[in-house]
């Protein structure tokens, strides 16, 4: 009872304060500069708060009709191919800007790349923010702005979503989920279990960057070289990639636990073994320094714009040069392959001296709060 | 760098507890007893988990597969009618538990009921946790537990999800995202905007319990009887409904804003006026008393289990009967219609003591985080 008393009152105040003239917007509407309870409400702030900034910048005819649900006709989803995807994930980085992105780009991306590696072209996406109470109006423009943005740029649509206001501290600024559906061509079987004995790992450029990126943005280093995260949407990448290698076995874009954690989920589903080469990893010389300076191992930092691709040896130098092609692409690498006779669920590294070591899955958290 | 080292340093204890003997579950997997960073780190912890909670409770065949994400035949969903449905909701309700429910039961009853009041069967749900670090794993599981028996009970499957865990006091205990997708029968095309003169408005029992339950959950009235939130997935008895009325126009669940917010959607979606009857509009007696104390209208308390459906007045007797006969529709009422002539966008309510009040949107925040 206290606790609604207070915020009637407080809501009383922003509600006077949002009517002050320079809080209107171009729209005419009023939107108080910062957010309030009000704003998650279900009343008329939050219709004017998901007018003047959600709709202005998702804009597209299935959004704008504000039903609770977008719909969409089965036949029109067919031409895609003949299954759907979908995929959620939600958002919870830390700092919410970072050299490479944000949380909104981050958001758009994750979800975009989680339908992709499964070979669905990604069409539809959700948007539901926890916001919270007193955050800058402007700032969550800046971070929708950027969504925007992204789902333009990956030829998605943000068709429904939701606005939830916490009160001050109980939660850190934003968090973002974002749910995606797409469409899988009938030519497409990719899994995890599919790895066979000679296969390649092909990545499609630096790893762990995204890591290092954030783990910098958030320390006291002060780097004279920023490194920035490569959080980037692959679908383009990976259509390029099936088209030229079209027996590819399964792809995976390398988030959380890196591509350390990949590596061994395809090995314990495929009950086979793993080899790869340090030599012919990619890493920055930055990443390097950063993880040694640190303690961390890069082959576990968190990517957000890379994938592990399993191709059959036959394909794999086609695939590797349309990778390579591709501006998110260029220092793809062919780092090792599936190795026969080896013992199943195991992955190793040849290391840079000659020696050979075991690559586990993670166990702990080298970073929280990454994506 | 400050901030990862604590947290490196703080799983570093975790998983050392972890490994006392009475963490070990029934499957012999190591969970610790309360929830760590590790948790959401994309490494062995967060396998542990997803594998020991998640999949224990929700297990089906297209989430066991632990892909990134769920893959439908679309032949497959077209067996249910021609167009998708896709709803999102993120969950943040204060407290987590409360009479008639938890936040579990909620994300599936909410999400559920977006799909079916557009006239989708429900199908296929994610589930994305923002977990706060240090919340009981016991905890989790219970609430992971009426998620998987609403989810039962209302003929849906959570298919896909995503774990991450904030530091303390980075979030309130638990939020949690539910997206879900239905398919909607070719036979019902329904609308906000499908209002006509005439047309009755009915509600399928007692209004605001949901908010009042809350309410009262949180503060210190201590009720003698204390209100129970009515939260329950509502798609049989629309499908129930919509088969006595095939032309219903329209179906909302009255979050959020109350009854209040959806009649005033309707009414400026279908530009027409709205007339409701305080007599006729059902309130329980200890709802009516709460809300005379704390000064609050109970058109704009939110409720989870209660729809306003739209629709014409030669179906209304035949819909409210089919109603009144299902049980989650015992105290169904017609409460009001569309009104020839009245001013496009209004809502109003004739009181019980013969008046005539203007009912508008909600402004501000009745009670923050009611869902």
């Amino acid at each position: 009872m206290n606790v609604a008393d207070k915020n009637l009152a407080r809501v009383g105040s922003d509600e006077l304060a949002a009517n002050s003239p320079d809080t209107r917007t171009r729209h005419g509407k009023l939107v108080s500069p910062v957010i309030t309870l009000a704003h998650g409400g279900g009343g008329k702030a939050m219709r004017d708060l998901i007018d003047d900034v959600f709709i202005e910048a998702f804009s597209n005819p299935t959004l704008n009709t504000l039903e609770d649900q977008a719909r969409f006709q089965l036949s029109d989803l067919a031409r895609y191919g003949d299954r759907l995807a979908m995929t959620t994930d939600s958002y919870v980085i830390d700092p919410i800007f970072f050299p490479g992105g944000d949380i909104g780009k981050l958001a758009i991306c994750g979800t975009v790349n989680d339908l992709a590696v499964g070979g669905a072209t990604p069409l539809y996406l959700t948007c539901a923010m926890i916001i919270e109470e007193g955050m800058q109006v402007s700032t969550l423009r800046q971070i929708v702005k950027s969504m925007a943005d992204t789902a333009k740029a990956a030829g998605v649509f943000i068709v429904t979503g939701d606005t939830k206001v916490v009160g001050r501290s109980s939660c850190d600024k934003i968090f973002i989920n974002t749910a995606g559906i797409g469409v899988i061509h009938q030519d497409f079987k990719l899994g995890a279990d599919k790895a066979q004995d000679g296969d390649h790992i092909l990545v499609n450029g630096y790893l762990g960057d995204h890591g290092a990126a954030i783990l910098n943005a958030r320390g006291d280093m002060h780097l004279t070289s920023p490194i920035e995260s490569d959080c980037a949407p692959l679908h383009e990448l990976i259509q390029t990639l099936l088209t030229a290698a079209p027996n590819t076995r399964f792809i995976r874009d390398a988030t959380r636990g890196g591509i350390a954690s990949v590596l061994n989920e395809i090995a314990a589903a495929s009950k086979c073994a793993i080899e790869i080469h340090e030599t012919k990893t990619p890493i920055r010389q930055e990443v390097k320094g950063f993880c040694e300076i640190l303690g961390l191992d890069p082959l576990y930092l968190a990517n957000e714009g890379k994938l592990v691709a399993v191709v059959p040896a036959n394909e794999s130098q086609a695939a590797l040069s349309a990778m390579r092609d591709h501006p998110l692409g260029k220092y793809s690498a062919d780092i090792g392959s599936v190795l026969p006779g080896g013992r199943a669920g195991r992955v190793h590294m040849q290391t840079s001296f000659g020696g050979k070591r075991i690559v586990d899955m993670l166990v702990g958290e080298q970073l929280p709060r990454i994506c």
